[in-house]
């Protein structure tokens, strides 16, 4: 099909000079209106998440983006309008991130908006960090703030919360935005190339993808629920609402990066993020238990979650 | 987005190893359920048709398949035995054409059944025929044969159409297979490479894909209706009712390649082709016309249709 649509997408195939010495990053993410965003929501800013959960998966595999192609299958409901400032919202977050648009297809559908992003990196030939290369006696680190996000969908449903009550305006807007608009860790990727070993986004919760990151390199792991880092606000709800940890770390949309470091590489990694704006926190380490499983522990003592780990499927 | 679903497709980004003096060549296209295809055609074959749709593009580049990449939008209807199918008409359709599946997203929808794939491809560096890049003299060609795909979609929706009176059953056969699963013209890509000036898949009806390369070019071209290329199943269901010709050449599906090639090329072109097992036939040529116009004819006659480009949006 030709992708002829309202939008100025490119009309024929793309093309990529390939790069010698390197690999190409390549991940496809769909979203889709009413279950990863809602349709009423500012066309930019759909657009906005459509390219950066994606950019949020190169981030983690330390690639540097070289571009991203588009499927756009747009309700019986669509407007020029909405497309015209989908498509603003789009070109400038691939101004922001440096990740051009390189083609696109664009349908009509019946059903809801569907949002389909292919988005392409690259990395030095055989360095991209994978989730099975965790070994044993890593250290555990995430980037940023845990739970923001999940708790910015929860005040979207319920403004009223009682916790919300332990919220400024600032805190308010802070968890909504960072739902709202997640923000790839693509500066992270010079300090992950030079240090980690297993590394992943955290898209549907911290302890899910954790133990998906564990299952897969066929280890164990021991997860310090203290110390996982979480925002002002986060903090302000929790201790409001002590139960809304859970949320934070099951949660899904952090986009934050997980990974693994050797145990003698935690400082020079920490200092090596730090230099490029990213703080990284130790949250536990990998063992060689068995069976292969997660604990977690709060004040010292193991604890269990109520649910396991969000997931949007 | 981790990408869990029912699919046993990687779990993190792809790599793929980057080539030195080689171009990428990147087409993304989506189908929807009741839009592109019927919701109850086999489950291969919607997977077949995901994946031809896209390699088709890939193939009037002259591109070599490096991979592809999968979003599955999958309605709330769906079964574990309907995606087992899917997965394996994937499958069936990577091995074919060599053009293995590299990673992908599964993602629960409320609206109908949506499939957006990305493939890449690989030509020599600064080789890829362009759509833009027909001159003025050069003759128009078209492979295989037109129109199958919209008669067979016609047969589809009217059994008991008058004119499939002309038809025999292995006629049927073909044009509904033809519209079910669409070849991509892959094997070309050598010849395509070696002579094509301009190149672009026809997936929207010969005579609007031909506009739109002569418009894409800046330049007019004259196009004999009756050196179009008809299969016999085409031929008989167009000598039965004439009318059909207009559908055969504006219908859709085709997935066939039209391209442009200096007229002191086309016997070396069409040698070539053959020898790759495709034919590819003469329909008219490139002029320098003001305006810049597409004129049909017909036993010598100018002839105009009464719609134009048949599109899917």
């Amino acid at each position: 099909m030709a992708g002829e649509g309202g939008m100025a997408l490119l009309d024929d195939a793309a093309r990529l000079p390939g790069e010698a010495g390197r690999d190409l990053v390549l991940k496809v993410d769909a979203i889709v209106a009413g279950v990863h965003f809602f349709a009423d929501d500012p066309p930019a800013d759909i657009a906005w998440k459509a390219l950066a959960v994606n950019l949020s998966d190169l981030a983690a595999k330390g690639a540097t983006p070289r571009g991203f192609l588009l499927a756009l299958a747009l309700p019986p409901d669509w407007t020029e309008d909405w497309l015209a400032a989908f498509s603003q919202g789009l070109q400038a977050g691939a101004d922001a991130t440096g990740c051009p648009l390189l083609g696109g297809d664009t349908v009509k559908t019946p059903g809801p908006l569907t949002i389909s992003v292919t988005a392409l990196g690259s990395v030095p030939a055989g360095r991209m960090p994978v989730r099975m290369a965790a070994k044993a006696g890593d250290a555990i680190l995430v980037s940023g703030a845990i739970g923001d996000a999940a708790l910015g969908l929860a005040l979207r449903l319920d403004p009223d919360a009682a916790w919300a009550g332990a919220l400024n305006g600032a805190d308010r807007a802070h968890l909504l935005d960072r739902y709202l608009r997640p923000q790839p860790r693509l500066t992270l990727a010079p300090a992950l190339l030079a240090h980690a070993r297993a590394a992943m986004d955290v898209s549907d919760g911290l302890v899910g993808d954790l133990r998906k990151m564990l299952k897969a390199s066929g280890l164990g792991g021991r997860l310090d629920l203290d110390a996982v880092p979480l925002s002002r606000a986060a903090a302000a709800a929790v201790a409001r609402e002590p139960a809304l940890l859970e949320r934070a770390v099951t949660g899904g949309d952090d986009y934050e990066i997980l990974c693994t470091v050797a145990a003698s590489e935690v400082s020079a990694f920490r200092a090596h993020a730090a230099a490029l704006g990213v703080p990284m926190t130790p949250i536990g380490d990998v063992v060689a238990s068995t069976p292969a499983e997660l604990l977690l522990s709060r004040g010292g003592a193991p604890v269990s979650l109520a649910q396991g780990s969000f997931s949007h499927f």
